[in-house]
């Protein structure tokens, strides 16, 4: 009776290269896959509590509240896991474009035998996304 | 004019933990998320020349070519990269079960505030899939 607490309940972040796991954010209504960010059990725990996407930026080194700067957030409506519990995917209701870049998706390019080929339509300018950052 | 021989054709595998980056596996029909793998250059350049999702096993420290013992094989639509160029999406056409565990996706169990919650009904036996390994 007592099974369901000896199941795994979050992701096994042991699992993952410094404790970080790969977090795929797909979004619910049109099922396109909007990025991939990582994930360790803070920034799960935050998501998870708070429903708003937050991972763990590698480069930053701490954790990304995503859509602090752009505004451009993700309320996670899902959290799953895979078979191995070293994957996290997110169904997501995205705010804007989900790329910084300014597409919906970060998946913007695909690889063909004549080189990259741009798939989508650019949704906003990026520079208007992060006013105050510098281009160069 | 050259521009085009200077972008990024493949993704940028100096950017991944000992060379590899992870692969997402998308159904190009059900647009279901259906299990992440990983990928070094060789792997990426054999799926991109065979039209076949080729994955580099981590735990078997070798190539792994989707569904060679379960039949369950990857049909590669199309590839995309992220803006990062350290994240690969493969659109497929899936045969059979994606998961070991004999589901459509890998992504079968949602968390809950009461633990793991199964999303999917099985497709096959997984016994049936590798009948030939041991279950202990």
């Amino acid at each position: 009776m007592n099974q369901s607490q000896n199941e795994i309940r979050e992701p096994d972040f042991a699992r993952g290269s410094d404790g970080l796991l790969p977090a795929i954010a797909q979004d619910a209504q049109t099922h396109q896959v909007l990025m991939l960010a990582w994930m360790n059990r803070e920034a799960f725990q935050e998501t998870f509590r708070t429903g708003q996407a937050t991972y763990y930026s590698r480069s930053r080194g701490k954790l990304w509240r995503k859509g602090e700067e752009s505004g451009h957030r993700q309320k996670v409506l899902e959290i799953r896991i895979d078979c191995d519990a070293d994957t996290i995917l997110l169904l997501v209701e995205q705010q804007g474009a989900a790329c910084h870049e300014g597409y919906a998706s970060c998946f913007f390019r695909t690889c063909t035998a004549d080189g990259l080929v741009v798939n989508q339509t650019r949704l906003v300018d990026p520079e208007s996304l992060y006013p105050r950052s510098q281009s160069t």
